[in-house]
């Protein structure tokens, strides 16, 4: 049987690179040689036992790589291809696939709707830190990548362009509007991008990282607001001469951020939250117009499948959005715990790195 | 200068009827002399003291009557006609009512946008619980009574039917779609109502008030639940067969309810919000997925507007949803404060109340 | 090699029953014993040669039936299980269907994407109208049928209930919604069903022939107008006194019907059309405003999938609408040759027939 | 009684300059000095006698000016004030505007619709082709121009700004979407832009006028086709490698347009007409799937009114798109006369004119 190499988790604290046997491939599966991959925001809250992960699991879910072996239903690829995959893959079959709710299925299960049930890659299933992963539901999953297109452009495109992007689509932006992000790590960034390829005419970011705010100058943000030097609330309220914004985009997962974004909405406007919360939520009586201001609150879950793949590498292709200025470090596989810990640690400026096998 | 009889707000506890002038008619206002009015759960928070009103405030906004006297640019109207308003009386040319969101008019604010701005009526201007009610911007609001429809049929049409409704519209339910409202006091008994015309097959009403369940089925809902029994959560998961609900509508305004709601959403599902809250809400994690649910909150204020009125009493002449059994009780105008009373302490199995004059 | 009864496709003019292999089972798919079917209007084209088939292609996209066998890579169902599957059954994998345009299903094309490609049974693969029937992507298109339901009850799901209906959501149906229905042949019907469901107010249906009006009446249509006995747009402007409808669903597929349909809109009006067409349409300039109307025209193909069923069988066991009285007619497979005979001279008052197995 | 230049429709083939009366203010309007305007292709129709209006009328609407005076009733503005106005200047109180369908406005009419009704300046009441302009209901329409704008910066938002931006909107636009466009005149240069704006990786553009495709690629389309060299579509459909377009948007007005924009939809896509067509429209039945391809086919007339001249307005402020290229010729109002020469043979590379006071 043979082995490959892959970051599994151990235990809070611990992901470590070992040797696991190369996965058998099903009928529906495609078993995809991992070129690049990347580390994830969430991949950290599982390192740190925030977001609890089966002992043993292959973490990741960003995978760039080439297929190695089909399974025996699988048709419409080669072996040899070059393709991603999104972070979240669905089956294309459950309930709630075919209510246009990938990401929650529920394949499987009774009704066929499961919370997050799209997640699998490194969170229910061996995720992409790996020499291999195995792809479920491949015609549905697989999106080959253009020759144009190199292995980093298209990096981003499983996560944390899809998500970031989704931020602005589920907050549903028009041509006109005035937008608030708040945080620029990648997902906010992302979203920033994503505002502006929807038509959205002002930008305003919140964080007090510098090197967030050049790379969100450079991604479309009009304005940047540091909390860390005032009430980030009034600052947006300034400067939207006391409107509020159509649409505030919240992509941490605190409090702060959740109360600010639906601090700065218009009447009648839309907080589209993208962030992973770890405690409960308060909504303010006098931020929610007692319920009767025709607020939205809206969240989503990273929107995966080929097509979404295509439509995102399209992006790329086109110029429209360049991301790779977010990869700031690269590292073999065999140096990811290294990377882990610069990442974690959010050292020497990082936003994003790059696993290379 | 002509006096008439009006139900004033003097101090929290007391409304009482009395003489006060009758409004002079400004150009685009349009002077109703009122036939039919009735009490709402809103007034019941201003006579508590619970929502605040200036002093001497007429109350009531649910106007049903004759045009008395058209302001001097107002036209396809006549005077003696039979109209309706509804509570919410937007002017038409603010930057919300551009933007289709007519409930948060902010006409005259620099923006135009003001939370819960279109409703006036009883809350920044003098309401219709009188023998004369001025309504602003009239032919945005004045909705003409067709004659085969009685007062009382249409009495429901200015705020409960078009905020039930409204809940059902706003958590976009699709046919095949399963429900669940929270409370089935008149605005959720209406929200049942709009959820079946919308196409649901399968309505779960919460409550614990027999009457209330009675009309429920007159209503046509398919289940009901008595949350004295026992976790309505429980009982709706049970009855979805743990599938949970596609939509849910909260119709009371409380913590109990509104949590309620969320914690019986199927993964992706809609919480459609219409009550008036009074203090801080809670999202508790676990019933939001951390965020990543695809979860939906949304809130609506009572749409108003003359076409809203046409289309709610096209529905009722139309039959397909009959409201005349909610009018419990009717009082004269002259004994409005009894009615209070009946109202307010929700005596006698009281539903709604007409006020005639 | 085991044989089985299926209505083949001969040559135009001639349908006839035949022994032919009972199909094998590929690793998605399912065979499934047929126990009840129908007849629908296109295999009706399909006899007379208007609309081509491959010659020797089994009939019939409409089945109700006993799962007899499931391919080797599908889970969640159990042999024995009573189920309909759609008319269309799309893939769940292609581009076409993570856009959610199952209805053009490309599966297998180079970009996912083929008109009509959603509908194979009796069209590009063998259809029911037999004693088995090979149902392709089982995951994605078995619906179990609940106990409670007979074979009748949810005959009509699988096409011309799904049809029906998506006239009216396609057509974006609002409460209090004006709208008229070109012809009311089965499809016709189902779209005033699906109008009614929807919550619009006034219905007026358009045809001939009296037992069409009786079951229209029945199915909660509110006006009928006859075209013999006048101009139907005629007609129809006087019913709403001058205004037009909301929504006009053409539900035939002529350029009478067509031109019809737009006619009677209102400005801004939209046209949903579910006729199959056989010669090029015109639009005439003043009919269309000259483009400047807000006009809109949409085109629905029959929604597939298990979803889709799942709610269609839900909105019968709801009670909310009853098309058994449309089944007219029944006749054993054996004698379905005479079943055609009656149903394509639309003999004996025949809405549609159910042919059981 | 005061007098002003006016460029007059008197005749087909006649537009000239005469004195007319600066007309009377009404309690809802305001009398805007013109500072700048423009001819739109509709005047040339106008001038041509293949649209009629009035004769005596005066024709334009695409107003840039000072406000003189207000109506009585008009609150919120400020005489000396410079502002626009849409071309479409709906009345905000109409059942069509309630519904959110202002541009087929029919305040006045008994059901509120009114096909076109919406349009008013230079069709059914006095243009801004002269020194002074009537706006109506003018807190609907008056939208205040950022000092930091120039009047040629806005001059294109009353009318082909937001002509072409609709067409994209109206084509429900996505990121990722490829999108064709029929003509590349000013509409269909801003319905360019509008497509960029929201997402399009892969606008192709289809014109023949060098001049048109140097504009073209400066706002943002990714390829030109010219229809001389050959057949569009062919084309088209080699440039998207055989999948055809997401949106097809019709910016001419002519069967050839219409049709070859229905013709490079993918199955499932949405064709997106704004011309103004003179004939019958004819839809091929191959072309049109026969009425099974989930097909859209929606109009647009250019929305008004101040919220949508506000926001792009701030197009224009964030520098996401520039127009002023656009504007190729400038005349002051006495030379009118001569612009209409120029601009109706299309001479001299003529994309738009401005017209001065």
């Amino acid at each position: 049987m043979p082995k490959m190499k892959a970051a599994i988790f151990v235990e809070p604290g611990r992901i470590v690179l070992e040797s696991k046997p190369v996965p058998d491939v099903g009928p529906l599966d495609a078993l995809v040689r991992i070129t690049t991959t990347t580390i994830c925001g969430t991949d950290v809250h599982i390192l740190k036992g925030e977001y609890p992960v089966a002992r043993g699991l292959t973490i990741g879910h960003e995978p760039v790589g080439i297929i190695e072996k089909l399974g025996s239903a699988v048709s419409g690829y080669e072996e040899g291809q070059r393709v991603i995959a999104g972070a979240i893959t669905p089956s294309g079959h459950s309930y709630a696939c075919l209510c246009g709710q990938h990401s929650q299925d529920g394949a499987g299960t009774r009704h066929g709707f499961k919370a997050m049930g799209g997640w699998k890659f490194g969170n229910t299933i061996d995720g992409c830190q790996a020499e291999f992963v195995l792809v479920p539901d491949a015609m549905v999953n697989l999106s080959p990548v253009p020759d144009s297109l190199s292995d980093e452009q298209v990096l981003m495109c499983p996560d944390i362009m899809s998500t970031g992007f989704s931020g602005a689509e589920s907050g549903g932006i028009r041509i006109g509007d005035t937008v608030a992000i708040f945080a620029l790590g990648p997902i906010g960034l992302c979203a920033a991008a994503g505002a502006r390829l929807m038509g959205a005419t002002t930008i305003i970011g919140v964080d007090t990282i510098p090197e967030r705010f050049v790379m969100a100058r450079r991604l479309g943000i009009d304005h940047t607001v540091d909390f860390a030097q005032g009430d980030p609330v009034k600052a947006i309220m300034a400067l939207t001469d006391g409107r509020g914004v159509d649409v505030a985009i919240e992509a941490l997962g605190t409090q702060a951020t959740f109360e600010g974004a639906l601090r700065v909405l218009r009447p009648g406007g839309t907080l589209s939250s993208l962030g992973v919360y770890s405690s409960d939520l308060r909504i303010p009586l006098d931020a929610f117009a007692a319920g009767l201001g025709d607020t939205r609150i809206v969240t989503t879950l990273c929107p995966g499948g080929k097509e979404r793949m295509r439509r995102l590498m399209d992006v790329v292709a086109s110029g429209r959005v360049d991301l790779r200025p977010m990869v700031t470090h690269r590292f073999p596989l065999d140096r990811i715990e290294e990377a882990y810990e610069l990442f974690s640690h959010q050292r020497d400026g990082v936003l994003k790195v790059a696993i290379t096998t």
